[in-house]
């Protein structure tokens, strides 16, 4: 299982979309020499141009026909919308051998958008390096984006082993810690983890924009009080949000009718004024802070990495990458 | 306007409660020189005997009403609910000319239950210096939580002007901006800003916490993706923000109802698949996010502090002071 960290994972890696995340991958393998050549492709002709400045893939071709010719494994990185059209377009000019793979937030309808466009699906291991930041675009991503994070493989079960066992090596070599799950365990949790928090996020913003002017401009004046951490979350990139929601669309709706219910219990307490209601809430999930911040100081380390122990999981910031 | 920032700005100050709050105050009126002396008193005697051990007080007294006796300024640094209790017991021996003030998060209900229990309250001026962090106790404050924060002051019509002045000079003394509103202002905006943020974040982890056993454990797992910020928010002292709520009832059940129209309308957008409703929303909070940071940004210098910019807006962590 293990092997050592020195030669590249793979020959050929396509990128499919060159924005935050694609482009984090093209300096990622660069940095820790995970490829051995990088074929870049990006819907937008600005993309293309600025990607080519930056250096950053060997080659950048104008279809995604063309970057899966002869690719060891073929990685998508556009909104979870683009999927289908994207698969069939490649579907007939992916090499017999070929691992295709993605990056989006959702899992289950990215398998079957992929499955629909790719005849022998067994190439197909869906995957979400669960990191980003609030930016978007090429200029947007960095070479230590993944360290220290992890990254979900949902194989089905007739995957080619050697598919997710080259993937999982490769996420590894960028840094990530990988989890193997399935597609609608993955989506599940993800809709309480982040699919459901950014709604929020989103919700309360807006929310607070409607109020009166007198009030508005207050609410940004005095916007550190715990509104300020819900704008980050809530200046994430629209589309790739919008696509989120409308592809893992009975996961969250499961957690926000779920959320909803608490919440409108609290309102309750709050209405009849029940503080030990209160208390014993604010109380409980004190708790579960303290078991976050537990968990993410027990992580054991991954044998694979020489025993090296992630750093505490929060976000990096662009332009303050770690080697 | 403009005072020297050199000589203390009270004779006698007098914090009752000497948590996070009253603690800090007692740190920063130390190092900026503040004030002459500090008389500190704390309901429970492991408190007293702990500030006592810091030593960052000048004496320590067993009851509320020794800590008011020749004080120039009471500073009320306790929960809400205990407002009422401490007016009434301190009421008989507040001086003639001393400010009473306080820290707490609701500012129409801490007047009025200040006003039931000290005779002339024109000497009230309430306040609310907008800063914090999830920690608690005495252990927990530290010199520099107020620099470069809004503090909020609050009084009626009727307050003392010299009051007022003399308290909004120790706020900057302690490295506050000081700002000027109605009490029931305060609450509206702090509603939207601070404590629907606290609500709907006690909520989310709460919500989390019931689900599945098989979810739950990765969903502390793999709470880098927004939930682990709701966690930090959530894990603020109980018994603080069960008040808050208790107290501010009006203004929070407002907001949150606000909140539920907007959340369900996104849930019914997300059921019916209304891709445009996402992305314009998504796009709109965007913007509002640029519009925070450069509020931020954009603070005028204080004329009193030889016009120096506030840094940027974001709590300090506990033990990472800045003089």
């Amino acid at each position: 299982m293990t092997q050592p960290e020195t030669g590249p994972v793979l020959g050929r890696l396509a990128l499919i979309g060159l924005g935050l995340i694609g482009s984090s991958v093209a300096r990622a393998c660069n940095r820790y020499g995970a490829t051995q050549e990088i074929v870049g492709y990006a819907r937008s002709s600005a993309t293309r141009a600025r990607v080519t400045e930056l250096g950053i893939v060997d080659r950048v071709v104008e279809t995604p026909e063309a970057a899966v010719a002869d690719a060891d494994c073929v990685m998508i990185c556009t909104p979870l919308s683009s999927y289908a059209a994207i698969a069939q377009a490649i579907g007939p000019h992916v090499p017999a051998d070929a691992i295709v793979t993605d990056v989006g937030s959702v899992k289950a309808s990215a398998f079957a958008d992929l499955a629909a466009g790719i005849a022998d699906p067994s190439r197909i291991v869906p995957g979400h390096p669960i990191a980003g930041t609030e930016h978007s675009g090429p200029d947007a991503g960095f070479a230590a984006l993944f360290r220290d994070r992890w990254c979900v493989l949902t194989p089905r079960p007739e995957a080619r082993p050697e598919a997710v066992t080259t993937l999982t090596e490769l996420w590894r070599r960028m840094g990530s810690r990988v989890e193997r799950m399935s597609p609608e365990h993955h989506d599940r949790v993800l809709a309480i983890t982040s699919h459901l928090p950014h709604l929020i996020a989103y919700t309360i913003v807006g929310t607070a924009t409607d109020l009166a002017d007198d009030i508005r401009s207050e609410v940004i004046k005095y916007s550190a009080g715990g509104f300020r951490d819900f704008t980050r979350i809530a200046a994430s990139d629209p589309v790739m949000w919008r696509d989120v929601f409308l592809h893992n669309k009975d996961a969250v709706l499961e957690v926000m009718q779920r959320f909803n219910e608490d919440l409108t219990a609290l309102q309750r307490a709050i209405r009849r004024g029940e503080g030990q209601t209160l208390e014993d809430l604010f109380t409980r999930t004190r708790a579960i802070r303290r078991g976050v911040i537990e968990a993410g100081q027990h992580v054991p380390p991954d044998p694979a990495r020489n025993g090296t122990q992630p750093v505490e999981d929060t976000p990096s910031p662009p332009g303050d990458a770690v080697a």
